[in-house]
C-alpha cells in the first residue's frame, strides 16, 4: 500500500497534547479537504464553480485575511519579479517587450467588498460589485504594485486587460493612480460588444491584437486562469491566488 | 492599505495561548514561505527548479507523509471521475475518447524511494532510481487506481505515457499489474531517440500520434505539467500534486 499516512501517521503529525489543543479530527479533515479545494483551483483543476462550497467558507475567511493569502501573494510576485529581471538582462532588442496585468484581485484587492459578502460564499451580484467599483476605493495589492513598478522600470509595456466595462474607465484610472499604478501603456476596458464572451476568449482576442501590432507577450499576470489561459498566452504566466470567485 | 493581515492580525490567528503552543513566529513564517512554494509549484508558477529548497525539506517531507497529500490526490480524483462520468453521459460516439495517464506519481508512488532520498532533498540521482525502478515495487497512489479503473469502465481508451525508457518496459508491465492496474489499452515508453527531448515535447508528440490515429484525447492525469502543456493538449488537464521534483 501506499505509504502516505493512514489515521495512525496523522495523530503522530500533531503537536501534543492532542486533546485540548486541536480541532476534532473531522474539523482538521474538513480543514485539509478545503485546504484541497483551494489548491485545486489554483492547479485549474476545479470544475467551473458559481460560490465558495459552504464547508469552506470560513477557510476561505480565513486564508484571505490571513498570512498565508498574503505569503502566496508575495512568492508569485518574486518569481515574476526575477523572470522580469532575466529577461531586461538579456539585452536585446526590447522595444517590444510586454507584460500583461490583469486588474481586480491582481493589481486591485477588492477584500473590503468580499468581507461584506461572505468572501465568495455568497453568489456574485454585479450591481452591488458594481457600486463597490464606483468608490474607487480598492486598495493595491502590495506585492503587485511592487512588480508592477519594477517591470515598467524594466522597459516592458505594461497592458492592463480587465473584465470591468468601458463605462468604468474613469473610476478604476483614478483607483489605480490614487493606489500608485501610473504609467501604463493601456488600459484596456470589456466593451460592449464584449460582454457576451467569456473572459478567456474576450482577453484572448485583445491579446492576440497586441501581437498583431507586434508586440511580444513575455509575462501575464492574473488570478483567473481566464485571465491567462486561451491563445495568444504569454511566453510566461503567473497565477495569483483567489479562492474567493471563479470567472470562466 | 490592503486588508490582508499584518503581524498583528496574524497572531489574532493563531490559537491561544501563544506561547506554549506554537512554533516561534519565524518557523511559522517558514511554514508559509514553504507552503507557498508548493502551491506556486501546482500553479506552475516556479522557474525550472532541481531539488526542494533546504529550507523547505521538512513541510515537503511532512506534506508527502501527513493527510495533506493524501487529501490533495483524492480530490483532483474526485474532479476527474466527475468529469469522466459526465463525457460517458452524453452518449455520443464514444469509441475514439481518451484518456491519457503518466506513471510514476501518478499511477503508481515512489514515497518509498524518495522517502531514503530526503523527498527531493538530494538532487536526483538517475542510477539510483532506476535500481528503484528495477525492483518493481512502487505502490499504486489509491485514488488514481480508483480513478483509473473508472475510467476504463466507463469506456475511455485509456493510454499510459510515461518517461520511463523502454528498457524498463517489463518491469513497469508487472509493477503496474501487481498494483491492479490492467487493460490499458497502450503504455508508451520513452525510446532512446526521445531520451534527448524534454518530457513536454516528448509527451506532446506522441499525444499528436494519438490524435493522427483518430482518438480524441478528453482526459489528461499527470504529476508535473510537462505531463500536461505543449500541444496536443488534453480537453482537461488534472495536475496532481508532487513538491518532490521537478521534470522540464
Amino acid at each position: 500500500m501506499l505509504a502516505v499516512a493512514g489515521a495512525e501517521e496523522y495523530a503522530a503529525e500533531l503537536p501534543r497534547p492532542l486533546v485540548i489543543q486541536l480541532p476534532s479530527l473531522t474539523e482538521a479533515e474538513a480543514e485539509a479537504r478545503c485546504a484541497s479545494w483551494r489548491v485545486a483551483g489554483e492547479a485549474n483543476n476545479l470544475a467551473p464553480w458559481s460560490a465558495v462550497p459552504a464547508e469552506c467558507a470560513a477557510h476561505v475567511r480565513r486564508y484571505v485575511t490571513g498570512p498565508a493569502y498574503r505569503s502566496d501573494l508575495e512568492l508569485v510576485a518574486r518569481e515574476a519579479s526575477a523572470y522580469a529581471r532575466a529577461l531586461a538582462a538579456s539585452g536585446a532588442d526590447r522595444a517590444a517587450d510586454a507584460w500583461v496585468f490583469d486588474v481586480d484581485e491582481t493589481l486591485l484587492s477588492n477584500l473590503p467588498y468580499y468581507a461584506d459578502h461572505g468572501y465568495g460564499l455568497e453568489l456574485f451580484d454585479h450591481r452591488e460589485f458594481d457600486r463597490w467599483v464606483e468608490k474607487g476605493e480598492a486598495p493595491a495589492i502590495p506585492s503587485s504594485l511592487r512588480l508592477y513598478k519594477e517591470v515598467r522600470d524594466l522597459g516592458f509595456k505594461t497592458f492592463l486587460l480587465t473584465g470591468r466595462s468601458e463605462g468604468h474607465q474613469g473610476v478604476t484610472v483614478d483607483n489605480l493612480k490614487k493606489q500608485g499604478f501610473h504609467d501604463w501603456d493601456r488600459l484596456i476596458l470589456r466593451a460592449a460588444a464584449d460582454r457576451t464572451k467569456t473572459a478567456t476568449a474576450y482577453k484572448s482576442e485583445k491579446r492576440k491584437e497586441m501581437e498583431a501590432e507586434g508586440y511580444k507577450i513575455l509575462g501575464n499576470s492574473g488570478d483567473q486562469w481566464s485571465d491567462l489561459l486561451g491563445y495568444s498566452m504569454s511566453a510566461r504566466s503567473f497565477k495569483l491566488p483567489n479562492p474567493m470567485y471563479y470567472i470562466p
